[in-house]
């Protein structure tokens, strides 16, 4: 871009960000990093990256003078794609602490369960719980995330396991879509667990789902993908291949929770159906690698999970790394295995737990989480056109925000060029 | 107390919280639970904890008509003692973060000790930084501990490793205890590492602590207690003994970094000087728990360096229990094994990685903490006399607190009877 183009989109821009470090997730460079650089924001989008020029000091004095108020000068401070949180399950009712205290207070499973504990007392919690109360309980959850520098999260639904409560899960989802500066994307996870009804009739509930869940959720639009939990626990992998011949005949697109406590091949399944994203991962076979780096689907690790369980079997860094498939993590938010919202400690868990480099770390809450919600073409890098989303960061270096747990070095956030969280000032 | 007596403490108050539900730490209650109270404030301690009976409905609705703003109605949220974090190393310099990212992508250790990394970097940043360099930095961690409603925190030298910069970073230290809304002890821990000017020669080391920095750090009140680090890649329990006879002999009280790599009978060392506490202690002895269950020494339990540093041998809780240690828990804040600045996290990891109960957890951050410091008849429960330090909880049930993790339910921090946190408002 010559200088007198450059001029130009600073001039027109609506926000420009000033001395900031970018990284950027785009290009060859660690991070992505530009160093000294100048990004600027036009109708809610990226309208121009570079770097802070000798020729272009002058404009910037100009406008200055002109529309001091369109430039936040970032002293150094570092700017990142807002982060994304692409795999949450953080509409619910209830609670399960009391079941967590029990549990370490020597209570045993079988005892809980008798107590009706468990993920059906989620599901019976949920509904029971208005509209309202999901929403409200859910939005102080979220809460977290969001000043954390997330500004696009996925929501699934999957404690209803009934057609009327997994609709008002999706709506609960949606909804606070409107409420929140983040793009929320919504999964259809009727799949997650049998409901009782259907106790020893899982088909009949595969048939639930696929004649009279799908339609309504597609009818009313309320899903972004289709999910389902493939497990011995679970649903088999012939269940999940009828679930998802429906779901994809109607234009949905297709996650799937695999290979988290034993290899199902569901990841071979999901590959053979293009679906967006496999999640967990930890008894991934090198064939089930090997078909996801063919059929461009997202690895999503959750770090949150394997801490919270004690697991001991990790996720095969290694083959994800030599088949070169993309590595995304979320939180997994949820109340029974991972009641955590925090998605820069997730980073961290992944360095600690899983020897994951500091740059991979923040590649799979960033451009990495954007393939595995199939929006790597709208966030998750910092590129012209894409949403101006930034989290922007008060540290030296981008290792320091995964090094470090425990820790909030978000200082503000901007989405669709507008700053929503400011602690710049103070 | 009559009821004429308590109308009279309520009227005299400062300040009262009502329709609270208290985590006394206080009687045989789990928790020490006090529902439906009142507790209130005069001159910065308690001067009142009781139930909201009936005959008491009349005194204060008298009293908020007249003095409306002495009251805060909590309406049935949770209000604990303010948390202790009773062993960090909060103040240093530089940064290890580089470091951390060396090792995840594959530099070796020896590469990175020939590079100067390690505790010796550490060091080296921690001479060259200036006061207001190492308060600054310092500060910005300590934020993030004030917000999770921690009240009162230790803070070690041992960075320094000559007598200037030791000296500094106590009065670092107590500089800082000027400029928070918090309790601030200071801890001597010159026997940290042995720094490059004395290879070798560690007693001539420990002559130096004992015969220069001793001294210098009880003439200026620097330090509240003495501490050291005793490993076989630390200072053998011989030297620590010598350390600790100098201390003791100028009454300063003793910690001390025991059986956190190998058991050394740091644990049995520091009983018989009757120590404060042992921290750390993963192999730790049933002897060693035995001969601190007698002196009273507290066990100090650091679950986010075992976290850090992928440790698998777990501190002996089962022994702990039977003999009746008292456990407290801290995040050991520090740049090499630690670097974390969550307390409530610590208590989610104490659950999960070490099995401890959520009463536990939280006694570890509260009333054991407060004994670990030698300050439980000023801080560490909610009883009448106490220090006013409070943590308001937006909760259902204290198990709540350490069941999530990367959460922050804290809404409002009381110090000394004053508001210093509200987000109750919001
Ligand atoms: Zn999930
Ligand atoms: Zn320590």
């Amino acid at each position: 871009m010559s200088t007198t183009d450059a001029q130009k989109q600073l001039s027109e821009a609506d926000h420009l960000w000033i001395n900031a470090n970018l990284m950027t997730f785009e290009g060859t460079e660690s991070y992505g990093t530009l160093n000294n650089a100048i990004i600027a924001s036009k109708n809610g989008r990226i309208s121009y990256i570079g770097s802070m020029t000798e020729d272009l000091l002058d404009t910037l004095s100009e406008l200055s003078n002109s529309q001091a108020n369109k430039i936040t000068d970032l002293q150094g401070k570092w700017l990142s794609p807002g982060l994304i949180d692409c795999h949450t399950h953080l509409v619910y009712g209830g609670n399960r602490s009391q079941e967590f205290e029990q549990r370490l207070t020597g209570v045993s499973y079988e005892e809980i369960a008798r107590q009706g504990g468990g993920i059906l007392s989620t599901v019976k919690a949920t509904r029971k719980a208005t509209h309202e109360q999901l929403e409200a309980s859910a939005l102080k959850r979220i809460e977290h995330l969001l000043n954390e520098g997330v500004t696009t999260l996925e929501i699934k639904s999957g404690y209803g396991l009934d057609t009327e409560t997994e609709i008002k899960m999706l709506q609960v989802a949606r909804s606070i879509a409107e409420k929140i500066p983040a793009n929320v994307t919504t999964t259809f996870l009727g799949a997650h667990a049998l409901p009782p009804e259907y106790k020893d009739r899982a088909d009949d509930y595969i048939t639930l789902i696929c004649e009279e869940m799908l339609p309504k959720v597609k009818a009313e639009n309320l899903a972004d993908a289709v999910d389902a939990f493939c497990e011995n626990i679970g649903f088999s992998p012939v269940q999940v291949k009828r679930l998802f011949e429906h779901a994809s005949s109607m234009g949905l697109a297709l996650k799937l929770h695999a290979e988290q406590l034993t290899d199902q091949q569901g990841t071979q399944l999901a590959a053979s159906f293009s679906a967006l994203s496999v999640d967990h991962l930890e008894y991934v076979s090198e064939q089930g690698v090997k078909t996801i780096a063919d059929s461009g689907t997202v690895a999503v690790l959750l770090p949150a999970a394997f801490y919270y369980l004690r697991e001991k079997q990790l996720p095969p860094i290694q083959w994800l790394r030599e088949y070169k498939v993309p590595i995304a993590l979320a939180t997994d938010a949820n109340p029974g295995s991972a009641p955590c919202t925090s998605l820069l400690l997730v980073t961290n868990m992944a360095c600690t737990l899983f020897q994951m480099t500091p740059e991979e770390a923040l590649k799979g809450v960033t451009i990495n989480a954007a393939k595995a919600l199939g929006m790597d073409q709208k966030v998750g890098s910092l590129a012209v056109g894409k949403q101006a989303d930034f989290a922007i960061w008060d540290i030296d270096a981008p290792c320091d925000i995964p090094y470090a747990f425990g820790h909030n070095p978000c200082v503000a956030v901007v989405k669709d060029g507008e700053l929503v969280l400011d602690k710049l000032s103070s």
